[in-house]
């Protein structure tokens, strides 16, 4: 049902100049999206690393945030045999788990009139500014409230994957909130509107032990402090959600309930776009579930890239009857698919 | 610094019946402690399983409660191949990944007026009662708020490891307020009042990916709703808190500062307490830490058992200068030993 735009990638690394000297953008994907003053603006994360010196190959460079908030490189020789440098994108002490990303995101501000051509900022948007994101931000939600817009992004640091959450009025001046789900969670999705009296959110927590990645629900009286969790949405045994489900777009108001565009990933890692629906008065509900993708990986640029076989949204637009979906594709690009409203609550069993 | 008393166990399995026909009772352990109209309160963890029919070698009996509420007892064969059979603490499906358990706690009260020799009530005092609960309750912890005292739990279930709480002003009548925090999260230890305008407390999450078993810190304005997550407390490498650190009785006010005593484990699963201090207005501020641990398992009772090596707390009493530390021994029993408080305030370093 979605019509890749013949644009596509929309925005490349090569489009995004790096925020320091010594760095080489390596990622621009999973861009929240929204409606500002009749232009959509897409919070862009951009995944940077060091540009490797002529021993490169023998060193591997980490970066990350001192405690004392300076982003500093540390060079981990490959036959140091105190550390795993097999992955590509970390390096793991052998004996004491710690661990170093090979890249470092931060978030960035495109804006555009006509939703497909859009103009990067030179500039970060929002970086890491405390301990819990010294191995970066990444993947914004943007949720328009009242009169601001709340954006969550994940915050990775030695201590594990979290969601911070900041607002922003006017897209220039941001106020912080903190942390507000602990690790391991991410993919938080946000309510633009109180039910029954509460903020909403949809999170995914990554339990250690057991348990599994699924949608969890919470509520809060003001955005900040969340509680009352139940699970929303389970992973699927034996198909193209087996892997783990998190939230994608923040929800979005219809006629028929909130449709959530969320993604699934199989046991391989492949990364498709599913949907649901709930009630109005009912977000922990799920009314309707959409059996198979509505979006799955199929172009080249989605197939092969960075971490090849992913399609993931942080954030769609309506435009009129048109659901305009903004994605990552491959953990590389951004890219942009349309369908109408319409076709993809059609999907919904 | 701490004298067991000389009556340990103070509670045994065998002193407590199963709450309902064909379990038994193989732990009576990791009890919250408070003082409640001049009497020693304690809710109990109290773990049953099935008694094994004359087919008992051939299978694992799995106990659980259903969607629908009802506990049922599920019987896995051994040589399913489908099934790993081979830790006597769970089983686990060897493609899907369901998990469950072999047996199911839930919370029962005991009263004493010196302290030491508890009247354990028949019936269970707070049981599963909610989907996130499916495998049981565990370690409660309990804070006099105001006029109403807050016990936070461990909620079980196939989708992880949770934390629950609930309130009563008698002991009596309990109003719950649901899942206070997702999985995987658990060792919440609640303030017993506001600092600078918030309810403050301790969690330790686990997550999965990276990151390691942390104390951190939230924040809410009603003890439902919680925000502003920080790191106050890491695991050390090396030594006895190498594995994992996690609260242990919830906070207590002294002179000096409010004062916690937590747990540690080292890598072989060795469990002992320790202790850190925080300034009266800053609880994400550690001041001072003991370098080794306050107690450690010793007695035979502590040291053998259905999990051994293991001392555990969920709550203190302070009686005068004397703190009662009542702790849970290898997963088994409830214990108590006593320190004259300025003795683990010196402990400090």
């Amino acid at each position: 049902m979605f019509q890749r735009h013949p644009q596509n990638p929309l925005i490349r690394p090569q489009d995004a100049a790096p925020s320091r000297p010594g760095f080489e953008v390596i990622g621009t994907f999973n861009a929240g999206a929204v409606v500002y003053q009749g232009e959509t603006v897409l919070l862009v994360r951009v995944a940077e690393r060091p540009v490797q010196n002529e021993a490169g190959g023998n060193q591997v460079l980490v970066p990350y945030y001192s405690p004392e908030g300076e982003l500093v490189v540390r060079e981990i020789r490959r036959d140091d045999p105190d550390f795993d440098t097999s992955d590509s994108r970390f390096v793991i002490h052998r004996h004491t788990g710690e661990l170093f990303l090979t890249s470092i995101s931060h978030l960035r501000l495109a804006r555009s009139r006509n939703g497909v051509r859009f103009e990067l900022e030179p500039a970060p948007w929002l970086k890491a500014g405390q301990a819990e994101e010294a191995f970066g931000v990444e993947d914004a939600r943007i949720t328009p409230v009242g009169n601001r817009y709340y954006v969550n992004y994940t915050a990775v640091s030695p201590l594990g994957i979290a969601t911070g959450l900041v607002s922003t009025h006017d897209f220039a001046a941001v106020e912080r909130h903190g942390i507000i789900f602990p690790p391991a969670n991410r993919d938080v999705t946000l309510f633009p509107c109180q039910i029954n009296g509460r903020y909403v959110c949809y999170h995914r927590p990554m339990p250690g032990m057991f348990g599994g990645y699924n949608i969890w629900m919470a509520e809060s009286p003001d955005l900040r402090h969340w509680g009352n969790h139940r699970p929303v949405l389970r992973a699927q045994p034996g198909g193209w959600e087996s892997g783990r489900v998190g939230g994608g777009a923040p929800p979005i108001w219809t006629e028929r309930g909130w449709l959530s565009i969320y993604h699934a990933a199989d046991r391989q890692d492949r990364y498709c776009l599913g949907v649901f629906l709930t009630p109005h008065d009912d977000p922990a509900r799920v009314i309707a579930r959409a059996r198979e993708p509505i979006f799955q990986p199929e172009a080249p640029y989605e197939v092969e890239g960075f971490f090849g076989n992913v399609v993931f949204t942080c954030g769609v637009v309506l435009a009129g009857d048109t659901l305009r979906l903004y994605y990552g594709a491959a953990d590389e690009s951004v890219c942009l698919a349309e369908a109408p409203l319409a076709a993809v609550l059609d999907a919904l069993a």
